[in-house]
Order: structure tokens, then sequence, then C-alpha cells
């Protein structure tokens, strides 16, 4: 099939993979085009079961058209979920969020558990937060700013925002912010690293989880180091990295749980679109640390 | 029952009581005495199951005799292991060396894995690799000098061991010990933490375990930063902190695989014993990273 791609999604992966470092993903290539969720339409078709018009999700290099091989299996899930807010915003993002609810029994946050989600706003953080929110978890977000803060309470359904800006580093953090967050935290569904995962281990239970999804603050080469790995053993905490391309098993519930939350309103995703990929290219807008709120995407036709 | 203390057993733990900081175990109270393992007998009894000479083992104060109120559960165990160096030396010990090993299917170090044990030639990491090499495991040692780490592959079954003082961080560890660890390790059991931590981490295999028993680089109140805690994601790794004492039910079952493992010869523990309590007062001997190999022990009488 020829499949037009209608928008490309930015993503911190992304940025990961300009670093020339043994990493889960393969470094980019110079010289050639960055590969990228994508969602489209089928244009031509010599396949019987895509018709033109199909809608289409690829990894694909940021191109406005390509051909594209269609896998076996596909076919259901392209024409199950046609809402483009649960089938494009990375369907990585998605697993990812369900990682930290489905790794085993005893790991799902329990109703009446406090979750803290670091990079709040974000695609992952605002969808992770509305799944956590339906299991009756009190949700408390960090972002950065006073308006990503009121949009995570007002909007995205938060319990509490905590400002990281207003701290300089992890220690006063858990005093200060003793109001929106007077409860220690249980789980922890951590996307930011550094400083920010010190003040999140201040203030975990014990015998709390930490799903580590992303460590946003080094992503632009700068050191990551933590001060008080000390309260892992102390708290005994459970830690765990994780990717989401190595969970395709809780891909189909996923989908169906966020296309459900979706469908009712609980989760509305909020989307920053660029018109064309010259809009922005600087590689720091994929990590959505500056003024866009939510999934950040390109509009490529 | 009046029971007379032989010996009293010293371990790291005691160290992080003496710090007046929230952790797992309560501060050690000023002017009072310390408590520790012990094992002795009986030398006088109102209770009809437990005549004069039982052995007898508790968590008691440092001093020669004591009385002690029989729990109803304890006559079987105090029976069926008469053997001083699988009672004492710290039940606790026994079962942290199984938390790795038995905390869930998946997680058993599996035959042909590569485990790492940091303070390799102290009671824990000795006891962890006789275990580990019992499951087929290759078992790589870290410990202090040329002579512990002669003692690790020599006496102690270890396949190697890295002597962490030729190093002085965690960058040129991997690199430099490239002969006696060529492979990465799928497994740690972790004692010290710092960057000895760190250069477990540059040489995890993706997927790999850490079990964080101890910290005891930090337990003289020096900070214990990680360089490299981004690995954790990078990698996948699972860690996870835990305490002994939290770990009750695989005692019964690690004190029989260890005394198997001493009675067969597999486990030779090796013991400090000090005269006296007045002989050792200095409290880092009971993290023994000078001198002293294997279990601390002070004969009281």
């Amino acid at each position: 099939v020829l499949v037009r791609h209608h928008y490309l999604s930015l993503d911190p992966y992304m940025r990961g993979r300009m670093n020339d470092g043994k990493s889960y993903a393969q470094p980019q290539p110079l010289g050639e085009v960055m590969i990228g969720g994508t969602v489209g339409e089928v244009v031509e078709s010599a396949h019987p079961r895509f018709r033109r018009a199909t809608r289409w999700w690829a990894w694909a290099a940021g191109r406005n058209t390509a051909w594209s091989m269609p896998p076996a299996r596909r076919a259901a899930q392209g024409r199950h979920h046609p809402c483009a807010a649960v089938a494009l915003p990375g369907r990585g993002r998605h697993a990812r969020r369900h990682r930290l609810v489905r790794p085993g029994q005893d790991h799902r946050p329990k109703a009446g558990e406090t979750v803290v989600v670091s990079a709040a706003t974000g695609a992952v953080g605002s969808a992770f937060a509305a799944l956590a929110k339906a299991r009756g978890c009190r949700v408390v977000g960090i972002a950065g700013g006073p308006d990503k803060c009121r949009y995570a309470t007002e909007e995205l359904g938060f319990d509490a925002c905590i400002d990281y800006k207003v701290h300089k580093d992890a220690k006063p953090c858990p005093r200060r912010s003793r109001t929106p967050a007077p409860r220690a935290s249980t789980a922890t569904f951590e996307n930011v690293g550094g400083w920010m995962l010190d003040a999140v281990l201040l203030r975990m239970n014990a015998f709390g989880r930490i799903a580590l999804c992303g460590m946003i603050a080094g992503y632009d080469g700068a050191p990551l180091p933590l001060a008080y790995p000390a309260l892992i053993l102390v708290n005994r905490l459970k830690v765990e990295g994780f990717i989401v391309s190595e969970h395709m098993e809780v891909w189909p519930e996923a989908l169906k749980e966020l296309g459900t939350l979706v469908g009712s309103g609980k989760l509305r995703p909020r989307e920053s679109i660029a018109q064309g990929i010259e809009a922005r290219p600087r590689p720091s807008w994929a990590c959505s640390r500056a003024s866009n709120f939510g999934k950040q995407l390109v509009k490529l036709i």
C-alpha cells in the first residue's frame, strides 16, 4: 500500500537516538531521515484487504508518503480504533502507561494509593494519570510552572500538582510541598530522573514501587546522578526500568482501556500540532520541557 | 530460662542503628546496651520443655547472661540445628542470601548465569556465593585486596574476584577487569553501594536483577551518590531493596539449605573471633572493611 502520512509523532526517545551511546534503541545514522510514529491513510493499494482511505499507523520516516507492507495481523487493529487520539500519540506510550499497572497482581496501583507522576502534563503522564484515577488512586503530578500545574489539576484530573520550578533541588521539595502532597507516595511513574527522582525517593513509602519509564532530564547529555539511592534499601523499594516495545502483549488491552477513557471523556488528550516539519526543528521540542502541552505532533499535509 | 551467651554477632546493621535517621531499624538509644544476635546455652530453666544445656540463639544485649522468655515455636529449630555456623552467624544473613534466590520463579539465578557479589568475603557474600554455585551460576566477587580475592577464589569457590582497591572509581573498573569478569552479569547481590554499585551497573546485562542487601559504603555517614542510575532504564533492570527480618517465611528453608551446604563442606564459613567485647570496640569492625575475614564474632565467656 502507498500511505500518505498525515501526522508525525515527536517523542523524547528521538533525542536519545541522537546520542552515540549504547542504548536499547539504535543510534540515528547521520544523513538518514528520522523514523517516527505516523498516522495517515492508504492512497494506493495492491493488497486485497486494504482499500483506499484505510487509516494507517506506522513507524516511518518523516515524509509525506511511503510504500508500506501490511503485516498479517494489522487489519483488526486498524479498523477497531479509528480514533486518532488513541491510535496515534505513540501506541508505545499507551503500553508504557500500562507497565506499572499490569506487571503482576501485586504491583497494580490500588484504590486509595497515592501515585506520583513526573512530566505530568506530557502525553505519557496525562494518560497514566487517567488510568490511575480510573482505578481510584490519588494522583499527584510534578510539572514545570503554574500553567502546567493548573492544567494538570483542572483539566487532566490530577488531585494535586507540584511545580518543580519553585525548587532548586530535591531537599526542600518534600517539605515545601506538604500541602499538595501530604501523604507519601506508594507508587511512582517516573519520566524525568535527576533530582526530581531524588525528591520522589525522599517521599516514598516503605515497599513502594517506581516504574522507570523515562529520564528526559538526561536526554541532552547532562549527567543524571542520584543522591539518595540508599533509600531504595532503607525503604525496600522496587525500581524497574522498562521499554514499551518489549511489552507488546499488553498493547491490545491498553488500546481498549484507553479508548474507553477517551470515549467517556475521562481522558482528553491535548495535542500541540506544528504545521510542517520545518516549523519545529529544535530537538528539545520533542521533550516538551518548555511551553508545549501534551502530545507533540507535526501535521505533514 | 536463664541463658549464658557464648557468642555475640557483630554485623553492619549495628552501625546503621548508630545514626539518628529514619530507617527500618530503630536508632540505638544512648546509654543502653547494644542488642545483637547471640548463641549460648540455657543454665537455668523454669520451663518444662527447655532443660539446662539447651543451645539458645537470641537477639539480646551483649551481656554474658540474660533471662529469656521462650517463644512457643522455637523448640524445634533449637534442636534441629546444633551447628553454630548455621544457627548463629545471623540467621538474618541466611534469609538475606535467599532473597535473590526465592522472590519468585523468574528471579532465581539460573545455571550458567553470571552473578556478581560485592563484599564477597563477608559472612553474607560468601554464603550467597555458595548458594549460587550450588545452582550452577558463575559467581564473580568484589573484595578489597589480593588476600581477600585469593581467599574468595581458593577457599570460597568464587570463579573470579575483582580487587576494588586497584580502582579509584567505577569507570575503569569494567575495562581493567576484563580478564576476571569477561561476561557481563545478569544478577547482582549488592552489599556495598556507592561507586562499586556504579561499576556493577556499567556491566549489567539487559533485564538484569540487582538485590540490594546492604550499602556498607555509607554506614559511616559518607554520601552515597550513584552516577549512572540511567542505566536502570537503558538496560531495563530490576532493583529491589530488602530487609531480612521481613522475609521470615523463607528462614526454615534457608536454614535447611545452608545446613546441607555446611554439612557437605561446600560452605565453610570463616569466623573472626575476638575474645571479650573489650577487644574490639571500634564500630567499623562490624563492617569488616579492613583486615577481617568472614563472620565477625565476640566470644563472651
